[in-house]
């Protein structure tokens, strides 16, 4: 892609806060006053698209919420989870884990079904979990756990939810506007995302995206006042205006970065370019000797996990500031099934970028005197 | 002052989102990976600058808060009032209000105090309420209540609570930056802010300035995952990271006019072009026969409220219009004791465009066949 960025900044191979346009960037070069007939249709403007982007017009409404994409998990948690209503979380990571520890905090009634970090949640002991226990009125899933990347079979999930006559709560952070979800096939309650995923905007703004019929039962549930979707949509609705100081310049930002999704096709253009960067990136550290954490079927075109090589001479701190040194930065690994860091394939970058970055791993581990970079397992055969 | 705004955009006579200097939106155009040395090392100076700013080196922590002002002073009541205290709330305005809402909704025993809303809040009062109500461990109070823009006396307010044995907590929104606080002087436990007020950053950043053997004893007491303000405060004096995405441009470009402050003479010197604007604006207004509703002594210079003209041809919505099509945006009342609107004096703006406002509001009401902007009371005298 061309680059467009801010000048010398480095290419951010990450999960987010990730490299955006110059364009969404300078879309912040203004002030605006929080009753300006121009960011009001900017904010319409932007809640409308998000409700188009999954097909629920005239079913879902969009609830921004100032922050970051876990004060939209939380918020998304706290306003629809009564007081006599339990949640099934599912987890595979550290996302997962996180809305336990939101339910703790906030006092919801939980439960967990709980899967290893390299696999998938599996839909069919979700079916017998709801079968157990009747209590459960709601299930969480993490639509790509960022973790390490894996793809959660979602519209499954939300199937055996549907047929048990529960609710689906959606954190759809890493994955919303890359990968499809389509409220009219996939049914669910709610979905979290954030501005600085893969819309590509800057980060400070929170988004859920919530069933109007739903939404309309959760008055005075929420635990916290700024985190009260209900109010939070009752009052943008009869006043147009946000509750609370809303980030401007953000969502000024963010309403460019929807223009520029829009021009590249939507989620299918956006989607295209990451599982093209990403199949670049593994096919190019594979012919390198790293192996990734998952096998192709399970990944997601997000951010994908390679194992840490076993040669002596690979360090990943100095790995990772010789990349640095070359304008490319990525990601230590969160995980605890295996020593591993990650690679991002989301942000405004393409071919070209994912290229340029393979040739200076290559420059770097020789430099390092890395001979493969493959993993312990695979040395060990 | 230099018109540094972006082109045409209105100068925001408003209690914030506020004019902002184009520096500091200039700062807006980098990406940065937020485990960045260069990021890192912003965010310690911006927590350590404004600790200075209180005089509170090595007594006091600055814990940033993602989302806005709101979100500040919720986790700062949160975070602070345990499951066995009471929080005495004085309230002479919306804000006050507000910190009772988030009360009942967080679930935290509280008490209030109130005044009308053109009165400050009177510190013997809150003695005696002290003496009255043994339960009560902590105290609450605006230090400019933007709602008229009265300014509360809060260092006499801290002296009782602090006689008395009780801790205080200070929402200073619209007044941090500007009007002198010194932890030194005026006991207090937290006092919250935001980035967009009196420092003039861009909004999407709230924050909470905490007494740190004070914010040591409050593990476990916040209602919320992500307004622990002890939490956030462990995590980022451990890893230096936030625990959830910090709003990264808006964390910039608050460092930059946290310079621009400190160039223009910290506290006194923004205070002091603060209330150069305040007379300028309120003689300017006066000589058109408006009137305030707060006698001098009682106006921070932050926000002044004008009580609406009696004069038939006077339609607040099109003075509003015409002074926008202007390029002057001015703000609506929030007052219940008097029909009334409100001018901000905050921001990126001085001598010159005070003038320029004071020229166009002349214009406006001769268009307007307005003969003067005296109230109805005057009128009926
Ligand atoms: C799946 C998922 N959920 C939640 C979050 C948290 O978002 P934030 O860091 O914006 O709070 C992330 C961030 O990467 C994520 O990938
Ligand atoms: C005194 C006071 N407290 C709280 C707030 C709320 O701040 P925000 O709108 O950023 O949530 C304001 C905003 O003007 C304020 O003036």
């Amino acid at each position: 892609m061309a680059d467009t960025r801010g000048a010398q900044d480095p290419w951010l191979l990450t999960p987010g806060p990730l490299t955006t346009s110059m364009t969404v960037k300078q879309a912040m070069l203004h002030d605006w006053g929080s009753r300006d007939a121009g960011f009001i249709a900017i904010n319409d403007r932007m809640r409308q698209r998000l409700v188009t982007m999954i097909g629920g017009e005239g079913v879902f409404t969009t609830v921004p919420m100032q922050g970051s994409g876990t004060f939209a998990v939380e918020a998304m948690i706290g306003t629809f989870i009564g007081a006599n209503e339990k949640l099934l979380i599912l987890i595979n990571g550290a996302y997962g884990k996180r809305m336990a520890r939101i339910c703790e905090v906030s006092k919801r009634a939980f439960a967990t079904l709980e899967w290893a970090e390299d696999m998938p949640v599996d839909a069919n002991l979700v079916k017998l979990a709801l079968a157990r226990d009747p209590a459960i009125t709601h299930v969480a899933v993490v639509h790509c756990e960022t973790t390490s990347g894996v793809l959660n079979p979602v519209a499954e999930v939300a199937r055996v939810v549907a047929e048990a006559g529960k609710r689906l709560l959606i954190d759809a952070m890493s994955a919303f506007g890359a990968i499809e979800l389509d409220s009219r096939q996939v049914p669910f309650d709610a979905v979290a995302a954030s501005s600085n995923k893969c819309i590509e905007g800057v980060p400070g703004l929170g988004f859920v995206l919530c069933r109007i019929e739903a939404l309309e039962k959760t008055a005075g549930n929420a635990h916290a006042l700024v985190l009260d979707l209900h109010d939070q949509w009752q009052v943008i609705e009869k006043t147009k205006q946000y509750r609370f100081t809303p980030p401007i310049h953000c969502i000024v930002a963010f309403d460019q970065a929807l223009n520029e999704h829009e021009a590249e096709g939507g989620v299918a253009g956006r989607g295209g370019r990451y599982r093209n960067n990403c199949r670049i990136l593994v096919e190019g550290m594979r012919s390198l000797g790293f192996e990734t954490l998952l096998p192709d079927h399970l990944q997601a075109p997000i951010i994908v996990t390679f194992r840490m090589p076993v040669d002596a001479n690979f360090k990943f701190q100095e790995f990772y500031d010789r990349l640095k040194d070359r304008n490319f930065v990525i990601y230590p690994g969160k995980l605890t099934v295996a020593d591993s860091f990650r690679i991002g394939c989301i942000g405004r970058l393409g071919e070209t970028e994912m290229k340029a970055f393979l040739a200076v791993v290559a420059e770097v581990m020789k430099e390092m005197k890395v001979a493969s970079g493959a993993p312990a397992r695979k040395a060990a055969e």
